[in-house]
């Protein structure tokens, strides 16, 4: 099952994607003959379990209204976190690899341990919106691909093997950053939370809708040219090992979003490096998820 | 004035501190002939503008009832910040020297620019109220006094000259640290981040209750032990260069708290290093914002 947030009609709503476009939430709600619905993703994250979603399963089944897709502008999932959301830097043995020397590269070996960071998104940016290339202030502006785990059911000190049941589902960031302020910053944040710089979406899988941990195709595409390519199963740290880790001590929340890494071929790697460009369109795609689209302005 | 979240008869409610106690927020509202009132500070910092305050001012010198402190639990001013905190690594020229040479030095020279991470405070905890030791995760826990900038007006690229009419007030944060965390994940989130580490209150004072940019002492105490002292005066960035430069590309919204670093006399600076330990009574000021203590459990 797919969960989107977005705009039909002036109004933002959230809905589950169909054969034939998008069923309102809130239309599944009163099928279902329930009188309040949620007002946002997380607000359905919060509620949602077992029953609701078999409930949710029938109904779409039901004949409900299904919006065109040309008559919708698909939001990212959740535009507003909770809280920043949480990255995890050089998770991937390629990456690496290709930023050893650079002056955002810590070591040239596989990390001891998961490296976080976080990245402000307000609000993130969804599909087909575009990122501000901040000339301005940098001129080494970058691209990364990255499967973000949603968090469902709160937690703290969760054993990686219960990890699958704190999961809601996935979807794609493209963690953009500015290569530059991101090491004169000496910490990551500011380089990797300039307005714009957090597009997700298109849409969230559910858990359920893929076998764990998850093992799927992972690219980006730059101006039709493939950059980055590789499999989420490449991971250094896995999605169990994350959740694990990070909840050692520290509560997680329902609809927390953590990125999981970049896999290897983001601009900064290349010799001579590429960034991006005003006009440049980057595309970033996950089996299973779908792809996010994105041009520089 | 002073702005306070307390507890009283099992409520969480928002107040001003008076003379006698704590006049709630919705009974001014109330008496101003407001129907709406503000269920949380982030809602009346949103709302606040120079004409309710001074209707504020004038309501708080009628007859309110006056909530004796006996009977209030004082709270973080903000437990749950909109996003996570910002901080401000080294901008005190004193704490940079004292941290030369240890794992989360950056470099022994005055930054060049302001180093930026972020803490999450879910919920941020009030006076009073236990840090816990997370013996099992750090046997580095120290303590850092700060300065912190509460935003009231949102912006983004805002002059250095504009920066006061973004602020709404201050309060004062314990940026709590586990020292190992920080320096083995490189990145400073997760050693920043455990549950109960962002000691904030016990209030916030408004800006117009201070010069601006305010010169204040900034002390911390462990177990009546005076560590820290100096003055706000004596940051490395000044508070109208911060909002300048985090502003940046990156739009502040209101309730964003930004602190502002630490002067120098924290356990790790010491030789050899007092890290803190179960059973330790952290004590922090600022001069006209009041006192925060909480003890480590």
């Amino acid at each position: 099952m797919k969960f989107v947030t977005f705009e039909s009609e002036g109004k933002q709503n959230i809905g589950i994607l169909s054969k034939e476009g998008v069923v309102k939430m809130s239309d599944i709600f009163k099928a279902l003959g329930k009188d309040e619905y949620p007002k946002d993703m997380n607000g359905f994250i919060g509620m949602c379990n077992e029953s609701l979603l078999a409930d949710i399963i029938h109904a779409d089944s039901l004949e409900l209204t299904q919006i065109s897709m040309d008559d919708v502008r698909i939001c990212a999932p959740i535009p507003y976190p909770r809280r920043n959301v949480i990255c995890i830097g050089k998770n991937y043995s390629d990456h690496v690899k290709e930023m050893e020397g650079s002056p955002t590269a810590i070591g040239s070996e596989r990390p001891e341990s998961p490296i976080y960071f976080t990245k402000s998104a307000w609000p993130a940016i969804g599909d087909g919106d575009a990122i501000c290339s901040h000339e301005d202030l940098t001129s080494q502006l970058d691209y990364e691909v990255e499967l973000a785990v949603i968090i469902g059911k709160g937690g703290r000190d969760i054993p990686s093997e219960k990890a699958f049941e704190h999961i809601f589902g996935y979807t794609i960031v493209n963690d953009v950053s500015a290569r530059d302020l991101q090491s004169s910053r000496k910490q990551w944040f500011k380089g990797k939370s300039l307005d714009t710089f957090t597009p997700m979406g298109p849409c969230i899988l559910h858990r359920d809708s893929v076998p764990f941990p998850p093992d799927l195709s992972i690219e980006s595409h730059v101006n039709g040219e493939r950059r980055q390519s590789s499999r989420t199963a490449n991971m250094i740290f896995g999605i169990p090992e994350i959740i694990s880790d990070i909840s050692k001590g520290f509560t997680l929340i329902e609809g927390d979003i953590i990125c999981t890494g970049t896999p290897s071929g983001v601009g900064a790697g290349f010799k001579p490096q590429r960034f991006l460009k005003k006009g440049d369109i980057v595309r970033i795609d996950i089996e299973g998820i779908g792809t996010l689209t994105n041009h520089v302005k």
